[in-house]
């Protein structure tokens, strides 16, 4: 916290008062101010220690600090980390102690204005030139310029650039360069470079998310990353030995995601809570006062569920986590078993935390009425950030399907009594209809009937899938027709895993550590958050299930209960997530619940309210008014 | 059209790249143009016919020409037909032609900082003084400080205050006063005007909402609005003979909400559907050329069901607006009685079109991946602009609730055999379980599943909300406590009637007007219309009538058919909408469907771009870079 203290509070007006320039040069100030203050803590306080610079960069841009987060977070991040992975000893020793002391400042590019997920569409090309042992970039195309890579615009002068590589006119795949961009004296983009920012976007103002595009620019041999494949001087390729390890980095960047947008979630739960504690509306009883918000059932029901999905998908979150690092020592025993499994886990937690938080924020910023349209009440802008990931690292639909091809995939292993991973064995549930256990209300039936539903859809799924390709489509087809049930197949898949994974964290051996007030709380945030997903996905489950009226209404009863519980809890427990004033950055949601005197207080320091009367009144708002239109 | 030309493109650098100031002095600028415009061509050619001023502000405002909206939206609106509809006939003759030429410009400001949905508590005080025959008008608290009048923060120079009138310190209830808040000629606030606007918002950008506070501010007698409640000289206090005209007022407003979202909604669709036909991604056979994304089943769904529910709502709107235009007739005939259900029609509308429409237009964003992401989309800003509606004017689960009321009166009316008005005749329904008809998969079993369900949801929420009393609870502690199934059954009274409505619409004898093909087109969106929201609504469906696997397998199978048919026509029937390319302004959804010449150039636009390194290089990145970290 301490860090932090002064990096955005000094500058007496808020970015978001900033023309989009401003925005971009204060990110650059607090940027490298940031870093140097954190180098230097760390070699007073930490000397040796586990670096908190860059890592301290990215979470201040990451989790709220950096409003407007940073054009520095793909550097710290992905550019150093691609060099270190994807790099020849002789290229991490040249190249990686550059990047890290900020000598030199990279970034990513592999997006294009054209293709993005199919990553295979990419049409930048590097064609090796035997004679001068250099590869030749090019942009062949508009839609091949890069596009989105984040601090590309103006700030990296070296980039990783993915295009694919031809050897004598022949297609050799994709491959990663290193190219410099911009002169490291003058910052001027080098020749045959055409770089630019994006304009501007609906969140993460400060990335300066650039374009680029290549003309003929030679760079040498050794500046492909050559730890898999290689090019030898002469032109040889050499293919790598091995693709599997890039897929595990992306298994792990989507759990950081996840870890990244609960936090979202629960920074906007941590506002609306604390402002539906502060609000006061509508008395319940006419006589009575105006109660707290939080008094209103509908309004608890808006609050309180996100509180809990939170927590789930960061619980959810370290589990994969965990279960990311022992997959990669069987694989580095040559154990590649586990790996489509711990694929299709990290994608449907993508995509269904990023999908819930988003429309979590959404909802909560809602519930904060009028006011949460104010830029000041922040959720706006968490929100833009958060729903980012909604569409990168994987398009949440395209992921989807992926999970649908494993899902279809171990289907017919099911069929075919071949042997299935461990975390899809409840597929088993689906080959037998009207099997369900009577429905008696614990945790364990709830998670069971997700695993049932689970099954039965992918069953329907299969089923839909194989008659279209017994009608005569193609697979791809058949499989293209059938998405709807696929992805919804796929849904489920996350949803019952994500529920059993948070029961177990709670009630499993490692509760042991929670003082017996904390476990009480976790508990209600279990029960809530069980019934609640229950009663919203009755759709499915009472497909297949058949619930009476009175276990829906025992659910719907359990729903209020729940949420009367958390009602005396709820600020305790969101103060609990302590987040710092600076990082909520929100007139509705700090601390001390000075509400309107914050919103008067940010009101006034509108740059808009420095003069009484603006320009346009003298020059356009008078005449008009005098002219007798 | 023509009347726009040139309002947007003449600048050179679009409205987001502007600060917050200078998105304020565009707007006055463009506004005024636009009135004097307007007025100019009135004469020339359309003399003595119907006025397209202001209304053509309204309708550039509210639908994209000016994409950040107008700070003279409020003036043109809400000032001007609150002066003709409750000032006395003086006051109209005196204020209202100086408000329709601008020699004055108002705003109306109800809305406190404490207080908006919740009337009542409204604290801005006028205290009547019989010695000099004037208001005091007084800001008691920070909570009482108006907030969010659009165009009061620095346009305005009058406004219609509403305000608890006190006569010798007793209350009479809310009144409307006005009040002169920045001098004729200077601008400048008068004395006692604490005024200023209230900051940045995620959308509306050039609206110019604002603050006002009071400080013994007098306004003469005749500036309180008396067409009804009246204070004479001597202080003697009138009450108002009927305030339920007030009330319809607010049926008119929803109306128009209505159709402002579901216009948005459309043009988002639009948006996204353009770039769905030249965006192409991810072969569906292997060896296949990539295609167009819509294509892909999954794009499909996301797009085409919000066609058809953006057209649902604007023909829903315009029958509740012709419903509005009887009732107020009967109630100019002395008859009331059909009053309470054009509220909760008009209610209910508003809560699902906001509610579906911006959901819709985020999901339609998404479907745009990456690209989306971009301002220059421009679907960011519709969603800012259409938000805010989910709020303003009865914030959405307040209107349920108001719903809920009036369907536990009209409830209880059916257990007491009393009449029950026509919109609640289908209650009768909910009376029997598994009374439902068999189900044959017809629209008309579709629109009768939605109306069963609906009265079986009020049937729950009455049995909840009785229990609760019968256990001793207070009538509103028990409606509160209802206040979840009460929301949903409200959300209900509205799905049946929209449902309904648009298949009316569709099949009734208005359609003998279409022609064929439009009469196909407009009947298969209906189709999706009523399969879409059928499985999207199974939750309660299968509650109450028991649907096969086979029944639901068909309405699975009769969506994906149905989204198979509109495909060739989406693009067409966007186009039929007639969107103005400056009215979508986005760089996605021009007509022309030049989609990535147009992001580029967009790009190339932004002023960052106009050099190549920023000031910010030489300050702080060059130093920082060269410093040995």
């Amino acid at each position: 916290k301490e860090l932090f203290s002064d990096f955005e509070k000094d500058y007496g007006i808020k970015h978001e008062y900033l023309d989009h320039e401003g925005v971009y040069n204060r990110a650059v100030e607090q940027g490298t101010k940031a870093a140097k203050k954190l180098r230097r803590l760390q070699k007073e306080r930490n000397p040796g220690g586990k670096e908190i610079w860059p890592r301290g960069i990215y979470d201040a841009s990451s989790f709220g600090i950096f409003p407007a987060n940073s054009p520095f977070t793909i550097h710290i991040t992905m550019f150093v980390d691609v060099l270190k992975g994807q790099g020849t000893p002789e290229q991490v020793e040249k190249w990686v102690g550059l990047a890290e002391n900020c000598n030199i400042i990279g970034t990513y590019a592999q997006t294009e204005l054209g293709h993005g997920t199919n990553l295979r569409g990419i049409q930048t090309r590097a064609d090796y030139d035997r004679k001068t042992q250099e590869f030749v970039l090019n942009t062949p195309c508009l839609q091949a310029y890069k596009w989105w890579p984040g601090g590309l615009g103006h700030t990296a002068n070296y980039a990783n650039v993915v295009a694919q590589l031809y050897i004598d006119g022949e297609n050799k795949g994709i491959q990663m360069f290193l190219v410099q961009v911009r002169d490291l004296e003058t910052h001027m983009p080098l020749p045959g470079i055409d770089i630019g920012e994006i304009g501007k976007k609906i969140g993460m103002h400060a990335v300066n998310q650039g374009f680029l595009g290549l003309k003929n620019v030679r760079i040498p041999r050794d500046q492909m990353l050559m730890k898999n494949a290689k090019v030898m001087p002469d032109g040889t390729f050499i293919e790598s030995p091995d693709t599997k390890l890039t897929y595990m980095t992306m298994v792990y960047t989507r759990c950081l995601i996840v870890k990244m947008d609960s936090v979202y979630l629960l920074e906007a739960a941590t506002i609306a809570a604390r402002y539906s504690a502060v609000r006061r509306q509508s008395p319940i009883n006419p006589d009575d006062p105006e109660p707290q918000i939080m008094d209103h059932v509908t309004q608890q029901l808006k609050i309180f569920p996100e509180i809990a999905s939170g927590v789930a998908y960061d619980v959810a979150a370290e589990q994969v986590l965990e279960y990311y690092n022992e997959t990669m020592q069987e694989i580095n025993n040559g154990k590649y078993t586990r790996m489509p499994e711990a694929h299709a886990l990290s994608c449907a937690l993508k995509v269904l935390c990023t999908t819930d938080a988003c429309a979590g924020i959404e909802r909560l910023r809602l519930a904060c009425g009028g006011h949460g349209f104010m830029t000041a009440a922040n959720i706006g802008n968490i929100y833009g950030n958060a729903v980012a990931a909604y569409t990168y690292e994987g398009e949440n639909t395209v992921l989807l399907l992926q999970i649908g091809r494993f899902l279809m995939k171990s289907w017919s292993y099911l069929v075919e009594g071949k042997q299935m991973l461990n975390s899809v064995e409840y597929l088993r549930q689906g080959q037998e209809k009207n099997s369900f256990q009577k429905w008696d209300n614990s945790w364990e039936c709830i998670i069971n009937a997700f695993k049932y539903t689970a099954a039965h859809k992918t069953r329907i799924a299969f089923e839909s899938f194989s008659e279209r390709m017994m009608a005569g489509q193609t697979q791809p087809e058949a499989f293209n027709n059938s998405g709807i049930e696929l992805t919804q197949a796929a849904e489920y898949h996350g949803r019952q895993f994500v529920a059993e994974i948070f029961c177990k964290a709670i009630t499993g051996p490692r509760s042991a550590n929670f003082s017996p007030p904390t476990k009480a709380v976790m508990e209600t945030l279990v029960e809530l958050y069980l019934v609640h997903i229950t009663l919203r996905h009755l759709s499915d489950i009472l497909r297949f299930i058949p619930l009476t009226e009175a276990d829906v209404k025992s659910l719907q009863r359990r729903l209020e209960v729940a949420l009367q519980k958390i009602r005396p809890e709820a600020v305790a427990l969101t103060d609990g997530f302590d987040f710092d004033d600076r990082v909520l950055n929100s007139v509705l949601g700090a601390y001390d619940g000075n509400v309107y005197e914050r919103i008067f207080e940010s009101a006034k320091m509108s740059p808009m309210n420095k003069k009484p009367v603006q320009d346009s009144f003298e020059t356009y708002l008078k005449p008009f008014m005098k002219s007798q239109l």
